[in-house]
């Protein structure tokens, strides 16, 4: 969108992943390219909450009439508590939920372990006009299963060649794809899971398992590391946002899917009907 | 929810069709047991958004921690132009897009036809924790399949019983199932259907078809008299929601939901490991 009054640079440029990138240089606590502070991110995601909803009315109509097969699909990685969760509802919260299809990639159920590792991936895939947002996604796959060893490393290797081939394939068959990696520091995240245990209404959001997690954090980091350096492709861009500051993930991920959707040039689509005629059926209805 | 301000009675009651009940004696320019106005209405809908949002949020963590199987079913049945795109929007739009699955039943597919109606119904029942909204639904399979003659008599009549069988055991797996329609009268509908024309921005909302259907609303509503009359069960009402008036039926919606919600008890699952011990694991790591 145009920069708004506290956007200094444009933070699709300044978040995007690019050749020699290291995640171990961005500061969580930074908030690239914008000078507010979080009053005036308020205001600002409340500007762009108008802005996303409009320009998602006109992808989701161009799809209902005139056949416009374009989507889009946001995918969001992130260690625990770093705001998935607050993405989907700040952000793709101010959208009609119409034009919205969310899809949380769990632990594989034996099923799914029984497919190839995109299988479960293609059933969620948005459909023309829709904004598909994953919680977890097919990276899983070569980030706790590298992690963890539940796959062989020739396995892990294949994957990141498949990643890429799903991913020009579906940006050929008019996929926006945007891919975020949430990044909270240590400090914050032991800040965050501290709160979900002393808080009965939030113990529902812990599990023991996110503290083993945590504990093998400087290997998530070099699986991120090497998920960059594989999987940043033109069609298929990664954006690392800083993620201590809520407001500002929250702002700075609003702010890509604007821009993804204005670089898609959508307007009305044309009436497939005669206006005139129609308005004379009513009127002698 | 405890009466707000504005309302004078439950709309739980109010709209919910009992024995006798005769859908021709219904003003959808009506707003019972509202007292307030347009105005009122939309800061009982904010308030009431804060008490929905709260109380998903509980049925969510329920399912999350603790394997509570509830969950919703709102079911938005109405002829075109009635308003179901703006509850979904203003109701439904308030709460964690996490919590909300959403399914559109439009014309059968070939693949959907070759099997029973109910096929395409089950594959898009909300999970546990989940409130699912299906904008039309299997009723479509007793209503313009009974006005265009899509189906011959008997199995029209065989699916009144199959539906109830359907909803029983649907109640009986922990679903709260709500039935609303939304009935608005021919000349509302001749004003929104002309403001659809009028502005291009909404002519992709427009189908020639719709003109169509109005001309056979007197079939409809015999349709819709029959559905309140064979498939109004204690498990699985209905409420027949006056809609002339965009904000009372949002408004009235969501009261159901509310209530609906507020008759589960929910509550806070209890954390299912030892707080303490992960405080401290927490605290070393």
């Amino acid at each position: 969108m145009g920069l708004e009054t506290y956007w200094n640079e444009d933070p699709s440029d300044q978040l995007r992943v690019r050749q020699g990138f290291r995640l171990d240089e961005v500061d969580p606590r930074s908030t690239p390219g914008y000078d507010g502070d979080k009053h005036a991110a308020e205001a600002s995601l409340a500007q762009g909450a108008e802005i996303l909803a409009g320009l998602q009315e006109q992808l989701f109509a161009g799809s209902r009439m005139g056949g416009d097969p374009r989507r889009i699909l946001l995918v969001l990685q992130a260690m625990d508590t770093a705001g998935k969760g607050g993405i989907v509802r700040h952000v793709m919260g101010a959208v009609d939920p119409q034009g919205v299809q969310f899809a949380a990639f769990k632990k594989p159920t034996e099923e799914e372990l029984a497919h190839d590792f995109l299988w479960r991936i293609e059933k969620e895939l948005p459909g023309p006009g829709i904004i598909g947002v994953f919680d977890r996604s097919h990276y899983e796959d070569v980030l706790i299963a590298r992690v963890r060893e539940l796959a062989p490393p020739e396995e892990i290797e294949r994957r990141y060649d498949a990643i890429n081939a799903f991913e020009a394939e579906l940006a050929g068959s008019g996929v926006t794809i945007i891919k975020v990696m949430l990044h909270i520091s240590m400090e914050e995240q032991k800040q965050r899971l501290m709160e979900r245990l002393e808080r009965p209404d939030k113990h529902w959001k812990f599990n023991p398992g996110d503290i083993d997690e945590r504990l093998l954090a400087p290997m998530y980091r070099e699986a991120y590391q090497l998920v960059f350096d594989r999987t940043t492709t033109p069609h298929a861009p990664w954006y690392v946002v800083p993620a201590d500051r809520k407001w500002y993930a929250r702002l700075a991920v609003q702010h890509l899917l604007i821009d993804a959707l204005e670089a898609m040039n959508l307007d009305w689509p044309v009436a497939d009907f005669d206006v005139e005629e129609q308005k004379a059926r009513l009127e002698a209805s």
